[in-house]
């Protein structure tokens, strides 16, 4: 069995290569370089030059190293018959990603529920007078928190906040049923989903039906002085109405990790905005051994003829 | 039935005497001034002056506005007496606090867990260029809590952290058995429990026997680089030493809710070091209809010659 792999960090291929060969062992794994057209059984990537791609439809199966393939498929779309047909595309269901955007979510829901990046910018801005003094809290059974998007890594975060007995709806296109969420689903839910909400947590797909979804007319069916945590993808967010909504007071504040355009820009203005909390996109990092054993189960059972899951349907867009 | 109140913010007095009045039908509340020498059949208060309590054996309890008393029993040890004989005195049980301090701990825990301080340091001191970068995570599995003291308040911190699947240790006087939590118990156990900690909550009580035990020695049990996190009394911690292993990288960083003295100075060099977060004792403030719930009950229970919790033992401090 050949497996091709590719990854723009060029300095983890080799840890990539070496936990790969150790769970299939006799495969052949090899790092694609330009020019690479040799025959593989499967391919094993991150956002790989369309080149890699083309005319590979002897692949049984590509298979994405993040759960979010909206880049990929935005390649198919600027040119198509770049994915080879037939090819299942197939993306990282988990492998310890919802644990790390549960961390990340609970974190910053918390963060904004006691004010603490209040607290932090009054010990910051400290001119002379000591800022000693406990901020109004906001009551706990107002501070309704809305997860949108609830796929394997948006239950699981709308889940973990219940579980700490918060206040968490959740929307999704399909109906789901989550312990201790209130759920909502389709577009004409949306508007009840939105109804006072104190926090929004983003974990949708990024999809040509949910790009800017995160715009000036949801932050106004918000709560007002609300919240926003965008763990998706940069595209699903305006980012000329977020400034506008912080400006106005109509959301208090917002937590990014992903940007429009990454590595975010040094001259964004997001970088200085006091009200805007940035990160690196490492709400949930994909981690080697727990991706590379699931991939190696669905090689597995792809040669045993079973179904697995995360077959990304291109139509829909994950 | 006669209720005497005293807080030191004169401005929520007004709120707890009429929460105390809807509480207890029938029961006159009045605000003690000085000169105040009239009967009463219980006190109600937060941080008394001395005078108040002076001679006031005709009480039938005595209910502190807080889970610690430290103060109440600071007062009867510089002037032995001072606290009426006799008298129970009675601190608050919980009543929301519990909760406030598992979120204030999950919200440190994770932020530590996470190193979201180093990238808001990131953010907030970023010069030229882009600090677009991910950290190497803390793992997980090797990221060790331990939770000094296992009362109602830190018993509910540790269980909550273990909730989310963190590595959570407990420490108490006496052997306590809590869900998901390896707990020590007694002084021959610090060692085993400190060993290897990667962050520490302390949620002791302020006793002659702990006060201090945040020092040097301590600092020096944990892993490389570890984490405190002081939500209990300013007393539990040497300065000089948090400052010393700070500076020298023992400890990674620091955040303190309670301080020797509060407010804490403005000219105190806490408020301008990157490495510490602090807040002003607000980690759980004292709910005033929860609390008022309480001691209504307990007041009624008294009444029916029932036992009731929360009775300090003087002589342990808690």
């Amino acid at each position: 069995m050949n497996v091709l792999l590719y990854t723009p960090r060029a300095d983890e291929a080799p840890d990539w290569i070496a936990s790969l060969e150790r769970a299939l062992p006799g495969a052949g794994v090899r790092l694609w370089s330009p020019g690479d057209t040799a025959d593989a059984d499967y391919a094993v990537l991150w956002r790989p030059p369309a080149e890699l791609l083309a005319g590979r439809t002897s692949l049984r199966a590509i298979f994405a190293l993040g759960a979010g393939v909206d880049a990929l498929l935005a390649l198919e779309r600027h040119a198509p018959g770049t994915l080879p047909a037939g090819v299942p595309l197939v993306r990282l269901e988990d492998a310890g990603m919802a644990e790390q955007m549960a961390e990340y979510a609970v974190h910053a829901a918390l963060r904004y529920l006691r004010r603490f990046d209040e607290y932090e910018l009054a010990q910051r801005e400290r001119t002379g007078a000591a800022p000693w003094h406990a901020l109004e809290p906001h009551p706990r059974e107002s501070f309704h928190i809305g997860v949108l998007g609830l796929g394997m890594l948006g239950a699981h975060v709308a889940k973990t906040l219940a579980s700490l007995g918060l206040s968490v709806r959740g929307y999704s296109r399909g109906k789901k049923t989550l312990e201790g969420v209130a759920t909502f689903a389709g577009e004409s839910a949306l508007p009840a989903f939105l109804d006072g909400l104190k926090l929004v947590i983003n974990l949708l797909p990024s999809t040509p039906d949910t790009d800017g979804i995160l715009n000036r007319d949801l932050f106004d069916a918000l709560a007002h002085g609300a919240y926003l945590v965008n763990l998706a993808r940069g595209a699903h967010l305006v980012e000329a109405d977020l400034m506008a909504a912080l400006d106005s007071g109509r959301l208090a504040a917002a937590t990014l990790d992903v940007f429009a355009q990454e590595p975010l820009s040094a001259e964004h203005p997001f970088w200085r905005m006091p009200r805007v909390t940035i990160t690196p996109h490492i709400s949930a990092l994909t981690l080697r051994e727990p991706a590379v054993r699931q991939i190696a189960r669905k090689i597995e059972a792809l040669a045993r003829g079973e179904a697995i899951g995360g077959i990304v349907d291109l139509h829909r867009g994950y």
